[in-house]
């Protein structure tokens, strides 16, 4: 039987955030990592991540150096490109909120000016979550040898050493990884989560 | 207590693809519904999306339509544009099915090349769906009013018309949405996946 050419030039929605969020059973959320490199992003990220996939939660993980290799390889480390990496993860990130997922994102993002960018593409479900630690803690620790290649001269614009992190201005949530153990950290995050 | 700064530079990785199979108890795949404007991929996709949600399943849309308000919205209709509009959605696409999900992307996509492009991103869990339709039937559906707006000098490089369409030369699999209804269409495609 041949179907009648209007059918499919009716308007066939996707579901709504609404009916998502009702059927899953939890609300779309936003958590953004920010923070120097080796302060304990994809850290406190990937315990996150753990502990909300344990208890059933849909969870999607954007993790700006996996992001560098694929979505954002054209892009470098200039303020322009800096830029445009942070919109495309934000616009990704909003797209998966509002079909009902915690989506946890992280970014260096070194500015206040490109926090607020992430944060006015996501909208109201937004967490900024400032990782801080020090610069010494950061070079001290340094998980993927970058400090030392910056050091070396291998490295150009890195952020905290010849090119700039602007501390936040009104964070949504500090994590201060040099007092804090990796699971006092997770459970701040998740703990900031269940309030929403 | 202070938390000692080794802990933070240890590798603490995300979860696998496949914890995360095993944990949701479904495999990662894309759908990658093409084909001209007015053919049906957004009917199709949203009956594919409803039909997998109501079975629990965590599905996600990428819609080509609403990324170019998004993600894409930097992006025109010339040919470098349509790639990286392409290359991007197939990177996104990529990032979430190695999360588990199964991704619905519905996308144009008016050449081999073009499609090629995407499988080689998305890899092994790529199915690409033709959504086969007679420029004849689109332009007489029109359901966004787009075929009108060409015929009226409005829009240009507008696929089928100044702009061409490429008939695949090898589909995973072929929707004829002259012949089948829209619960017929996306009964097909759901069947395609359970085998997988």
């Amino acid at each position: 039987m041949k179907a009648p050419e209007n059918v499919y030039s009716q308007h066939h929605l996707f579901l709504s955030t609404q009916e998502r969020e009702k059927g899953i059973g939890q609300r779309g959320k936003v958590v953004w990592l920010y923070g120097l490199s080796g302060a304990g992003k994809t850290t406190i990220g990937a315990g996150l991540e753990r502990s909300l996939f344990e208890k059933g939660r849909q969870v999607v993980v954007l993790d700006g150096d996996n992001l560098r290799t694929g979505l954002n390889a054209d892009l470098g480390f200039s303020d322009d490109d800096r830029r445009e990496n942070v919109r495309r993860v934000a616009e990704v990130a909003r797209v998966l909120s509002s079909q009902g997922a915690i989506v946890i994102v992280a970014v260096i993002t070194p500015s206040n000016k490109l926090r607020d960018l992430a944060r006015g593409i996501v909208g109201e479900q937004f967490l900024g979550v400032f990782v801080k630690a020090s610069l010494e803690a950061c070079q001290a620790r340094d998980p993927k040898g970058l400090y030392a290649k910056v050091t070396d001269g291998k490295i150009r614009n890195f952020t905290g050493k010849d090119s700039g992190f602007e501390l936040p201005s009104a964070p949504d949530l500090v994590i201060d990884t040099e007092t804090l153990s990796i699971e006092e950290a997770v459970m701040v995050v998740f703990r900031e989560l269940q309030k929403s």
